[in-house]
């Protein structure tokens, strides 16, 4: 009896020590957040809508956070992770394609003239996301999208594209499913290419996944059927697209909008509209050193007029040089 | 002590009989189906595929049921209720239309002119469906279908449309949900029609209910957004556009599909062209006594190519009169 006595709370406090930063690290959400005030506008939001009996409770079904992807979730420089895979696309299918070494702007994308390239502005590129997207049956698309993403490094940071990803909104996601939302992507980006690894690194499922689709054909193809991709945009999910993409396919409005260009304006407006508490944030590229500075000028991700509305309607603005301790997995390592 | 000897064991039987014919009705799913052999044959694989360790077993994430609406879910005779929806809005909104007095098909309509009106071919009935169903917003449209369900009630048997749900799949919906399966709504009818009140009757939210679509156009409106419904087909979801739907939307195949007619015969041939193990069923229309009898030869909801197929590959097709104890859930009372 007297040993236990002396031994019990020694023993508990032993166990407190050493577990101390591991409860310290449960405890406190989104570690690679600085304490300033996004991370207290998130914490904030997600504290009132989840208090069951406050003013602000919002039910789990209608916890809907919609994402966008392209210099949201993942980095979107010098160009579109989805073009850099279509440009590895024309250079891998090109054999199969003697044409293109004359026709533009295929000629462009194999001798690497860049000038060429972005002088042939949508209609060219319209021309390549086809080639490389289309005229295959989603299943091989995806095979594509997986082989090309697990060879392919960065042109500037030579990781995988995958580990371009940011560790703060990784952390959000999951910050947010852990109180009962269901975590959506919003994207321009053609939607199978952000399936065909979403679930892996976001966690996010292929049915939460939205972004621009194309029209499909049915192929019964002799008790082996197949949907074929056809070369015709069926919804473009950007700007005004987004809304409407998010009224058609998940039904509802959602509390929650993170974005980061004038793409994702309509988005959050949408968002903003709704009855009872909203969250809207933008991530604000201003970290040349780690990631990249960008805003008002740039061609890839242009946040201006976003940027106005967000400071006028006082929406949240993340500044990613400020207010996020690490950007990549590794760099928490 | 004595007594509660006495009086314990008393007690424990008295709330077994008591409470006997609960807790059968617990153990036994599907209460509303003989035990014929559609029920045997759902049982059996919604236990193979939740056996862990067993050869069958798919994780919850993958366990996709989808199911058609009109003649699978609820009745679709004489005509599909979304079109006794629409005629009904014709004649509310005649007054602020006063050119339909004299322009078909709106003047058969208001002048119950059934043979012009079925001589209007699909034409026709798109001109009634865009005058009913577009130029307004998805959130005006959703009050204007909640109004009519509120109050309209079925030409034969006088009963609100959403009693005219079938009991067995009401039960085989909560059946699957309480095994882990998602259940989704794949059907011709348009999507927010079926969203203004599938969550209260059904159990399924906005978000897994796919349908036929129109394009949208999102309206900033002075900071009251809406989304516009315009009058142009987006995807028509019946036959061959339900596998494309049900790829667009939830991005992987359904294990477990549910239809009653040739529209449901390609998302039928889809889920039974996956891996692993499948379930493919059909509601066969056989009881003129308490609900319709048709196949072959019908004008809705016509059952020919799709019931050869399933006979020839052993779908599992539901002999309603036979198989169904109760048709609606006011039988059961």
């Amino acid at each position: 009896m007297n040993q236990s006595v002396l031994t019990r709370p020694f023993l508990r406090w032993l166990w407190l020590v050493l577990c101390w930063p591991l409860l310290v690290q449960a405890a406190e959400p989104l570690p690679s957040w600085q304490d300033g005030p996004s991370r207290r506008a998130i914490v904030e939001f997600v504290r009132t809508v989840t208090a069951k009996g406050s003013k602000g409770y919002v039910a789990p079904a209608a916890r809907i956070a919609v994402f966008d992807n392209d210099g949201t979730l993942w980095s979107e420089q010098p160009l579109y992770f989805q073009m850099l895979f279509a440009l590895a696309e024309v250079k891998r299918l090109a054999p199969q394609h003697p044409e293109w070494t004359t026709q533009q702007p295929f000629k462009a994308v194999l001798e690497n003239d860049i000038q060429t390239l972005a002088g042939s502005g949508n209609e060219g590129w319209l021309k390549i996301v086809y080639a490389t997207h289309t005229g295959i049956s989603t299943q091989a698309f995806l095979t594509n999208v997986r082989s090309w993403m697990a060879k392919a490094v960065h042109p500037k940071t030579h990781k995988p594209y995958t580990e371009m990803v940011y560790q703060p909104m990784l952390e959000l996601l999951a910050y947010l499913r852990a109180n009962g939302f269901k975590t959506y992507i919003v994207s321009g980006g053609e939607v199978e290419f952000m399936r065909a690894w979403a679930e892996k690194v976001y966690g996010i499922p292929p049915e939460q996944v939205i972004g621009t689709t194309f029209f499909g054909e049915y192929q019964y193809n002799k008790g082996k059927p197949v949907v074929m991709r056809l070369p015709k945009l069926a919804q473009n999910d950007d700007g005004p697209g987004k809304p409407v993409s998010i009224d058609a396919v998940i039904g509802r409005r959602p509390i929650f909008a993170f974005g980061n260009s004038d793409g994702d304006q309509q988005m959050l407006q949408w968002t903003a509209a709704g009855t009872g508490k909203r969250f809207m944030g933008l991530v604000h590229h201003t970290d040349a050193q780690r990631e990249w500075a960008y805003d008002r000028d740039s061609k890839v991700g242009k946040l201006d007029k976003a940027l106005d509305q967000a400071l006028a309607e006082h929406w949240t603005v993340v500044d990613m040089a400020k207010e996020w301790r690490h950007i990549f997995p590794a760099d928490t390592q």
